[in-house]
């Protein structure tokens, strides 16, 4: 038996980094109720980086019997996760008020995130989750990064974009452009992103989800995937010839498929992952298709980094009535790619 | 009582005129399944305006027991209906051959169009239901229309552009642009195409649909519909200026509404129609939601005209697996609309 002298790098007990967010959004409500969704599961267990007076606070507002337990280090969270919450102190600056942002507490938000980023780098934490932010909060105090996304990047060293992915049962999704206007969108759209977006997406579904030999589909970009050129060319000009390129390296690649009709249930049995080229593209099909279980997974980064798939939501903050759905989704999607990835040395992926 | 009596413009039992669509498609072989589908139904009957001979063979060839009867006019489809598929003869000049398109065949497929246009605006059919064409076969003969639907306003002597809704059970979707590069359809979105969009769908819900207070949801062009004009300034420049225009004329309208976040079961709870604002806005929820049983149903023409949500399907044409799921429900989206309309004066809307 070589089980009791496994290598380190073999333990899938060790636990998820749950960082803070934005502490006046619902992310303190979210990690309480997920953790009595799994203290008594057979599940991963994880630990919250986060202010320990505020969580029992906001537990006794909410009427919610949750036990808080300061742990040393994510060592200790194992033993105790199924009678309290453990928590790696962070502590606020100031008063938290629900709905209203205070740039005081703008550095425990961000320590959180910096001190996942380090355990979970460092081999003691087996992935980053993330609760939400508000960066306007984090602006005020000279953060300096377009998002969370590349915040994790600039921490882990990364100089190439990383690449987002949303996964729900049904579907997994990636855009190959963001949070950018339509118009702007179309034109940030060429070679060099497309093939490092494919590329990235495809080494994380070998590297991440176990998927042998993963099966891409590409959306065309415009209606009917431009129906030979009738209804613009970009598919012409762009998608096909890249998409020649790559399937030269071997990949399994299908499209441009026209967008509305690749997403129905036959349809994506076709394929492990749908590339769409903007935003709505790809999110409208998977946020119709399971609008609570969602969960945003960032490629390309050099550990696994989950998150929900919606934002601080400011409006309903401190009612206890926020959905937990999507943070318990992104904590098992979490565990499970820990699990695939357990043992193999993780690198980010080639420059394209 | 009145019923013997009752005015003819009053009759839910006038039949619906179905045309031949391209012959060397999936057209016939649909129609004789959708009459055996709804042949012993207690729904409202149709009649084919066909080649009588070349759905008998058809008939034969896929070994469907569908006995044809001709008919002198559409009164004489309800007598026969449930015993055999009543057919207004509209000859073929020469033969058919699945998925080849032959020229020489094109005036049958326009006459057979026109024919259904004067039978129901005579007052003799209920609606114009369609079987999909090529509209390459047809430009060889001389059609000047981009499409089916432009032909059918020309025939009705309507110039304002006619608008395409798709429906499904869960859905109902408008997009304001249809088939167009998206950068085209981008620059096409103004005010005036807004404003005749809407207000057409919005009096199509209350005539056609029977909803006496439509509740219209409108998408943003952008991720996040703009985010306060962080991501496009579509929405800041024209949507919500428009908006507030129309909802000065009494109308219940929500938006510019993130579109991927609206689309989900509860989110569509809100609403009776979406209007979007470029076609796979549109068409992705709908086709993932229900792939098969979309129904195309045209709006702003002086008679109700639906269609099923599919092309020719040249590549499975004459192998007996084309599924006629679409047209039933395209027939019976008509004959709803017709019940909902029957007595009740139809004209064009207002010009925007």
């Amino acid at each position: 038996m070589t089980k009791a002298t496994a290598s380190p790098l073999l333990r899938p007990s060790l636990p998820l980094a749950l960082t803070m967010g934005e502490p006046a959004g619902i992310g303190g409500e979210l990690t309480l109720k997920a953790w009595l969704e799994r203290r008594h599961s057979n599940t991963t267990p994880f630990f919250a980086i986060d202010d320990i007076r505020r969580l029992e606070v906001l537990a006794a507002q909410l009427g919610l019997a949750v036990p808080v337990k300061e742990i040393a280090g994510p060592e200790e969270a194992a033993g105790c996760f199924a009678e309290a919450l453990p928590v790696l102190s962070q502590k606020l600056s100031d008063v938290v008020i629900s709905g209203q942002v205070n740039p005081a507490n703008g550095k425990a938000v961000l320590g959180s995130i910096e001190r996942a980023v380090e355990l979970v780098r460092a081999g003691r934490a087996a992935a980053v989750v993330t609760n939400p932010i508000n960066k306007a909060a984090l602006y005020d105090i000279g953060f300096k990064h377009p998002g969370h996304t590349e915040y994790l990047a600039d921490l882990a060293g990364i100089s190439t974009p990383s690449v987002m992915m949303l996964a729900c049962a049904q579907l997994r999704v990636v855009p190959v452009t963001i949070h950018l206007s339509l118009a702007q969108a179309i034109k940030n759209i060429n070679q060099e992103l497309l093939t490092h977006t494919i590329r990235t997406t495809h080494r994380a579904l070998q590297d991440d989800f176990g998927i042998a030999a993963p099966r891409l589909a590409v959306s065309g970009l415009n209606p009917h995937a431009g129906e030979n050129g009738s209804m613009g060319r970009e598919e012409i000009e762009l998608i096909i010839p890249t998409l020649e390129l790559i399937r030269k390296e071997g990949l399994d690649l299908i499209g441009p498929l026209p967008a509305d009709t690749m997403f129905h249930a036959s349809a994506r049995k076709r394929y492990d992952v749908a590339i769409c080229m903007y935003h709505d593209q790809a999110l409208i099909p998977i946020k119709t298709l399971d609008f609570d279980g969602g969960v945003n997974i960032t490629l390309g980064l050099p550990f696994i980094r989950t998150s929900p798939d919606h934002g601080t939501a400011f409006d309903i903050a401190g009612k206890g009535i926020a959905n937990p759905a999507s943070l318990l989704a992104a904590l098992d999607m979490a565990a499970e790619m820990a699990k695939k990835t357990a043992g193999k040395s993780r690198h980010a992926p080639k420059a394209p």
